[in-house]
């Protein structure tokens, strides 16, 4: 491991491969796999992006359709991100791929290069030479950061994909051929279905310029994406094929627009580009996309990729991922540096920058807006990355967080709901998901005090969102103090989340002194304690008449008003008020053992059947990590006096939950809070209640890690006496001196300084018993 | 005729009904009649609109849609202007419409008052009170230029329209209801069939504003159009319905997204708000469009219309009608003051401004664009408007000619196929009809010295289209100097075109000193010749072999090598080159005979089914007015050295061709060539080869005129001994000097003065015998 060597000396050790700048930063790429979680149910792509870029230029295995009268569709689920890694063919490449998710959208403009016959249809992969796709091998195919590379078997190229934040950049390497062509598929899509594509418009502006647009109604129901795709070999034969039935069109077709002719549109285009080659003759394509215009798109491409240097354009993206991946400097044993790399990259995957290099983007009102003094975000995953991601950023992206604010600020503001987005995806908001977690977020940005974003305003749209009583029941939880099943299904699941969010609230107003929401959110923020049922132990759902929801079976995902999660797993959902929580249990003892049952109770296989996104992978006893509701529950172990058991259980899970390869994820990624879950756990504390200032102390994974702070400080972890047995923790210090807390604090991290741990194989059984070395709890323990 | 009093008298005179303006003049719009052409095949509409507007607002009155897999669908051609006078129904009333065209689109958000059980259909006319349709009365119906009112039976709701340029406005008159409603259909449309709405997008921004955008692929391919709504009265209850069929959104319906929710999109729908209201209680509805954002429809809605005075609009819009209209103060008997003034009316209504008030539009490359120094226009049906409406234009519109020129230099340079608008259309190019008239147009602009555009841009632009290989046979017609029937259809047609359009060129280049041009498209425009048929004495479609078309039918439209016109209208068709035809014919007489015959002969009905918009009612002998290619013909008699024949002719055409009332147009107006035809017949002159100086005298039916131009003079014609049986021109002079020319120039009328007639009942059978009085002629005589 060489990371502790001066940077100047890499200036000089290694070659100067870049010619626009030096290199500063050490090659964390290099430990970074593309292909984790492409296996299975991570739904991450292997394909070349730069961090949050809004270009993700990446390989399709399948064209899968969406059955709309089916329930639910497992095929289409699976490809996600476009990728699975036991396919053997590839479709072609398209420009946009969502990481992780679990629903999906996007895949556009898919680009195939081929030769011999022209074939327009992607074929089938059972009989893969049907169509134009292409048999490929792994031992043929490569990723690292920024990069991409296969060999089409079916027609002897070689691809080669990279990308800056708005352009992708292919690079295709034909054999000898008179009949070689380039494929534009505008029909293709994730999560496509018969309907999905409302348009498709191109246009042959010169020989080396085509451009365009798609607007799609998939989960974002309004989107449109443009393009601008400029080739390295000008363009003297081409064609389209319109896919899509007849239109009045006046009755003039009285010339070919078929052949040679530059305009084409309709709902379901295809283009293809047809060239003879040479051995070895490479065309390069520059494909430029934007939310706002064609022209736009083309901006974004001349700007970002004004030469034709391929290899400088993939070595400046390695370079871009160096330099956030630097960020951290850390050291693990073996395997798990790259487990720890590949999460961070993961973890910068999204959200995905969401404007033009002139600051243009549409809005949520579909008019175009322009962001004058911050970068404009998409894909907020919310419901997911509000647990772990946002918190991550706060820590080593703090110019990110405030530019993800003001975005989501006015995505408040260009909504017609008046809402924080719950789910923003590419100017539509797609209402994935419960509750209202921008709230966290902002609470979270504002009381750690992070500036470049107006702390009234993002207050008001808090308050503004937490009463659209139109949303998902908001009306009836304020009425009735929890949600009524009866009258809003996962009524338990929301009550708990928009109690927490509202209590993000309550401690925004608490740091802004504004008295009135203190009081009222505080009220709200209790409303978890409605909907508790002492009889069985469980948060459980309730009617409007007050009546349980039953019969109640704890262990099931199914119709119980649960959501991604059963009664066990949903009931520790009380992230701000774990001491209230344990004395509704009845107090430390009752919290652990049922903290412990949790862990190592056995469930029947169809339980994890009911649930949509979580595989026996994703499992350990009852608790599911696959899905997002459980991330903080192995930390209450700390809230409960027992943080050795939370020791324990951390190991457990970063051990067995996570692991490197394509099939190195239990469950989707969600936009990185997975693998920003395994970051903080590695570094050995977790942001259980976001909005507090506290990260509550686990067990640490790295050896040493430096996180370079955006104000210049940096913030060491050193893990004395680490071992695969030592586990547990026998002593933390913070800047030399003993910490008996269980926690630290943002400002700790903040003013620079280290954070050592002596590990033991023994554990500390007395560590936090004190309680007022606990983390926060607003009821207090 | 009060039209002589000095102008100031009428400050005096009239009330000041205009809180914003003074009135300055004379009304003219009490001659016009809206209804004119709304019977039958006129294709006009009877509701509000300013000159040149982007708003038309008008009633529907049925809803029918294309079959596309029928060749043509009747019924749907009927309502090419959303109105059929004989209906007895009203569906709704729509923001745009075409005036006069023989195929159609628009018929943008649909708005219906109503009252009682809320219908979201529109029902069918056979049952009215199936759906929100209402019965209506044309005795409770009228219009005026500016002004539409009807009773809605069914609902005893008056409804009231007017508008401004990109602004209509609604006034309803409501009935004392506890339901009362207002519908906003977006599935409406004219020349609908299944698919054709692209994408519908509607917004409740807050209680009185409603904004949103509808994609449409009609005649239109890829139509964008946005709203803004405002309404008087503030909205409580309102909902939505989605037409089209399921769509994949995720699986997040948890909440009612079709009441009193402020946001729907999809394929079709239907909004409706429900209201009390009192008896005689008004609500008033602001509508501005645009085609750039909604943003831009309430900036124009904001800035056109900023206060709620529904009259104070209303008489703007007629002031600025009056204003057009005086340009020329014409007296004519009787009911023909009405038949002038409605076609004057009629020719203001196209092109129409295709800009937002901030000079914003859409460019046909989708990408949004600004005006800066000129107002854009689209529709431009050129085939149509280049024969009489754009000269007209010459003498009254200068200066929007200047704007139509560089409309059309800004399609041409947005337009991929890099060629001037063949039919402009809302940022699309439809493709309608055959030639590259626009050309002309710019010719005309050039050689008539009309400034504000760049020559040599437009020159150029004209040169480039006029080379568009690609474009409906022009590669051939360069190769073959004629267009070879087997290789394009309808080449007869085109040729001749192609060669008046190359004439147009020609003399453009000689205008500008261009001299490799014009002795190119000197040659070009000779082509006409290629394709006399001396053994028939027909212009005559031929293959590429050099075989003549057979068998030859030269009465039928029907697979001829003609297109709107059988051999015998379409032979004539040499505007630019009568002399060379009159040689080809054989001479003088020959040209006299073979006019005759085409005006006396007796043509079977059958051949008259055959074209598609031309009914009995348009045609003399086998004559056609309803269709354009003969519009020039009776002035042809002129050319042979019988002026007299065309006075007799032309008196003919305008006595039996034009008529007031609903049935008052014998064909489609074709966006106002009709009625510019017969404003210039009636002052007595007509521009027979658009792009020379002349104009060709034909027979006044004004007794009096003053056309005011740009320049500050003013043209008169007299026409003395005026009767209806003096239909014959004794003696013509101007400013005092008797004229021998049977043409007068476009210098002559812009220097100002006066043009004399006197009429006779005799024919002066003398007249025109001396060649050099005769009009241009390319080739000379």
């Amino acid at each position: 491991m060489k990371k502790y060597i001066p940077l100047f000396v890499f200036c000089f050790l290694i070659p100067l491969l870049l010619l626009s700048q030096e290199i500063k930063y050490f090659d964390y790429s290099a430990y970074v796999d593309p292909f984790s979680g492409t296996k299975n149910m991570g739904h991450t792509y292997p394909g070349a992006t730069v961090p949050f870029g809004m270009v993700q230029l990446s390989p399709e295995t399948d064209t899968v359709h969406f059955d709309l009268n089916g329930k639910y569709n497992e095929d289409v689920y699976r490809y996600c991100s476009g990728y699975q890694y036991e396919d053997n063919t590839i479709v072609g490449f398209t420009h946009t791929h969502f990481s992780g998710t679990g629903h999906s959208d996007l895949g556009d403009f898919l680009i195939m290069p081929t030769t011999g016959e022209i074939k327009l249809n992607p074929g089938n992969k059972f009989t893969p030479h049907s169509g134009y796709r292409s048999v490929f091998s792994h031992a043929n195919e490569s990723a690292s950061p920024g990069y991409y590379s296969v060999l089409l078997d079916d027609y002897d190229i070689k691809a080669e994909l990279t990308a800056t934040e708005r352009t992708g950049f292919h690079k295709y390497t034909f054999p000898e051929s008179e009949a070689s062509h380039i494929i534009l598929d505008l029909c293709y899509g994730i999560y496509n279905y018969d309907g999905k594509n409302v348009w498709t418009f191109v246009r042959v502006e010169n020989d080396t310029l085509i451009t365009g647009f798609k607007m799609t109604s998939g989960w974002a129901r309004t989107r449109f994406i443009y393009f601008a795709m400029v080739l390295s070999k000008p363009i003297k034969d081409y064609g389209f094929k319109r896919e899509d039935g007849s239109v009045y069109r006046g009755f003039w077709r009285r010339f070919n627009q078929e052949k040679n002719f530059p305009e084409a549109a309709g709902r379901e285009i295809k283009m293809f580009i047809n060239y003879s080659t040479k051995q070895n003759e490479e065309i390069k394509i520059k494909f430029g996309i934007s939310g706002v215009s064609s022209e736009n798109a083309l901006m974004n491409l001349r700007e970002e990729i004004p030469g034709w240097d391929f290899d400088t354009v993939k070595d400046i993206a390695r370079e871009k991922w160096n330099k956030e991946l630097s960020k951290v400097e850390a050291e693990l044993p073996g395997e798990k540096m790259k487990m720890f790399y590949t999460s961070l990259y993961h973890s910068y995957l999204s959200p995905t920058i969401y404007n033009d290099v002139n600051g243009d983007y549409r809005g949520l009102d579909m008019n175009i807006h322009h962001s004058k003094d911050f970068t404009n975000y998409s894909t907020f995953s919310l419901w997911d990355t509000y647990r772990a991601l946002h918190p991550l950023f706060t820590v080593i992206q703090q110019k990110r967080v405030s530019d993800m604010v003001n975005s989501m600020l006015v995505h408040y503001e260009q909504s017609v709901h008046k809402m924080l987005p719950v789910w923003s995806h590419q100017a539509n908001e797609n209402w994935c998901m419960i509750g209202y977690h921008a709230v966290s977020v902002i609470a979270d940005a504002i009381n750690k005090k992070l500036t470049g974003f107006d702390y009234n305003k993002a207050f008001d749209a808090a308050i503004k969102t937490s009463n659209a009583d139109f949303y998902d029941g908001i009306g009836l939880y304020k009425k009735y103090g929890y949600v009524p099943e009866d009258l809003n299904s996962n009524s338990a699941s929301k009550t708990l989340e928009y109690s927490y969010d509202d209590w993000a609230i309550y401690s925004a107003a608490k740091t802004l002194g504004m008295k009135n929401e203190e009081n009222d959110y505080y009220k709200r923020s209790l409303s978890y304690k409605n909907i508790f049922d002492a009889s069985t132990g469980f948060i459980r759902a309730k009617d409007s008449k007050g009546e349980w929801k039953s019969p109640f079976a704890p262990l099931s995902t199914l119709n119980q008003g649960y959501i991604e999660g059963n009664a066990w797993n949903y009931s520790f959902y009380v992230p701000h008020d774990a001491g209230g929580y344990i004395k509704l249990l009845g107090g430390e003892n009752a919290m652990i053992s049922k903290l412990d049952s949790l862990f190592t109770m056995y469930v029947d296989d169809k339980y994890f059947k009911e649930s949509e996104d979580v595989t026996r992978d994703g499992v350990i006893g009852n608790y599911v990590h696959g899905n997002e509701p459980s991330h903080h529950i192995a930390y209450l172990y700390a809230y409960a006096g027992a943080p050795w058991k939370t020791q324990e259980r951390i190991n457990l899970i970063m051990n067995t939950m996570y692991k490197n390869g394509p099939d190195g994820l239990c469950g989707n990624d969600d936009c990185g809070q997975m693998s920003a879950w395994y970051i903080f756990s590695a570094l050995g504390f977790y942001p259980v209640c976001p909005g507090t200032n506290e990260y509550v102390i686990g067990a640490p994974q790295v050896k040493k890690a430096v996180i370079y702070l955006e104000n210049g400080k940096k913030f060491n972890v050193v893990t004395d006496n680490y071992s695969e047995n030592n586990i547990y923790i026998k002593e933390v210090s913070l800047n030399g001196i003993k910490l008996e807390r269980l926690f630290i604090t943002h400002e700790e991290i903040m003013q620079g300084g280290e954070l050592r741990f002596v590990m033991s194989s023994v554990p500390d059984k007395e560590r936090g018993k004190n309680k007022e070395y606990r983390p926060y709890s607003m009821s207090g323990y």
